[in-house]
């Protein structure tokens, strides 16, 4: 069987998981880590570093895995060389925009892009797509956490007095959420001051806030995330349906590994760009197609 | 916008869940109602009731409501006549064998059949399979109920000395259940005797099963059902991600509305047969894509 030849853009968090899940899939090969600049200690990877993805030899698919604003700007580069791409960009409200503007690169050089595959978006927006289907009249709700969130800590980490900060989501259901954030102060920082600074910002004024002094963030960080999502909805004229799904789980590992599932499913889709609501969840899945609907339908 | 016609074949629980789900659908029209034999009451049915697909003029679509042992031929019959078809077949052994089948019939008469499409199989094989993309290593387990099993129920009214049974399916966690069965009694007939053939019966043999005796099967029917999946595995080299998806629910009225998502979805797929699996959650929902990316991903 020949394997598909992947490659990571970008060697973060998501990254460096994105290498286990590809280490992990059995129809993959590495072809390299594409960096902005090559660290010194590059030689003791077991994979090709570069700083241009051409260098890589024949590639099928790049796993984006940068920072979401520089997602775009990647993918159409790629695009362009005919590869394909997968992101989990996530800014909920740019996606449509993202996906008609890859949908157009995509289609130009005959390549496959998935965009906003991560869980959330991502894994999430197909149970959500599903439990809609289930129960068309109703209301989902989505309630994440507890987990850190990136965004989050770092507005407060943009606060003048703030060495270090990290925000925590707390669930309290129906889609509203309680904010923990722990900062680590600079010298002679007044912890009021950054209080009222955090509390004012959009990023926080709609929520409860609670804001604490810690002598050591790094001691705080975790990787675990959660979410749960509910719907209670009418199928036909029947009310009270009740649908939930719920997730415990390494944040950066299951981004990874859902990114390497629509790498797959790049190689089956048709030229354009997709949300993961817009392809089979089987083209996720590696092995004979009857073998997998024998097994899991 | 073009009304997509459809025609409800069976007019049991579940076709008459389906006319339900079908009138609140806003893309559809409900061509008419196929029946084995027409009731002395059809002149009172809002909708064409007849013993032939062909007598109700062009229909896009056909939801089998029949029981399962039927489809296969149902299916055929209509696939021919170009007509795309729908179904809920429930026999997870021969899901497979009837996919091909259907497959060779739809594709030659340029239709469409979508089979296995209630909840399970159906809606819950899609997330099985997106759990086991999240986490490719690791134990799904499936636990139904509470809830009546049909299967189990007409087994046991075959025994000898049973008027009328019931069979609930209570979930005992990691895919193991009870069995709670209610029966009604002919007249001189041992409860003993009935107990010792419905635990020795191979639907039974396996499972922890409590038979008793009631005045009334009647008064026990409730429609209502409800399944709990889990699963614990590992993405990339991560372990112990935990994925949870529940529902409590209506039994015909959920499996109605799934169908009526998948006739929808039927207008969208390339001729052949095709399980929930592989075809796109949005194809189950109506309105604009965009719109339905903007909203859900």
């Amino acid at each position: 069987m020949k394997k598909i030849r992947a490659a990571v853009v970008g060697y973060g968090n998501i990254g460096r998981f994105a290498i286990d899940a590809l280490e992990a899939a059995p129809d993959f090969e590495i072809a390299g880590i594409v960096r902005r600049s090559i660290p010194a200690d590059a030689a003791s990877s077991p994979y090709p570093v570069v700083t241009d993805i051409q260098e890589l030899g024949q590639v099928d698919v790049a796993l984006l895995c940068t920072p979401t604003r520089e997602v775009q700007k990647h993918a159409e580069r790629i695009l362009a060389l005919g590869i394909n791409t997968v992101d989990s960009f996530d800014i909920h409200t740019s996606i449509v925009e993202l996906r008609r503007d890859l949908d157009k690169a995509a289609k130009e050089h005959g390549a496959v892009a998935i965009i906003s595959a991560g869980w959330d978006p991502g894994s999430d927006s197909v149970v959500r797509a599903l439990m809609q289907a289930a129960a068309p009249s109703g209301i989902t709700y989505t309630d994440f956490g507890p987990g850190m969130s990136m965004g989050h800590s770092v507005c407060v980490r943009s606060k003048a007095g703030v060495r270090d900060a990290l925000s925590m989501t707390i669930p309290l259901g129906t889609g509203i959420h309680r904010r923990m954030v722990y900062v680590e102060l600079e010298p002679g920082a007044s912890l009021e001051e950054v209080t009222a600074a955090v509390k004012s910002d959009p990023y926080f004024s709609h929520d409860e806030t609670h804001v604490m002094a810690v002598e050591s963030v790094a001691a705080l960080r975790d990787m675990g995330h959660g979410v749960k999502m509910t719907r209670k909805g009418v199928s036909g004229h029947t009310h009270n349906q009740r649908l939930e799904f719920s997730m415990s789980i390494n944040n950066p590992a299951l981004t990874a590994q859902i990114l390497v599932g629509v790498a797959r499913a790049s190689m089956r889709q048709a030229p354009g760009a997709y949300t993961m609501i817009e392809i089979p969840v089987i083209d996720l899945l590696p092995g004979d197609r009857e073998m997998l609907v024998g097994q899991l339908v």
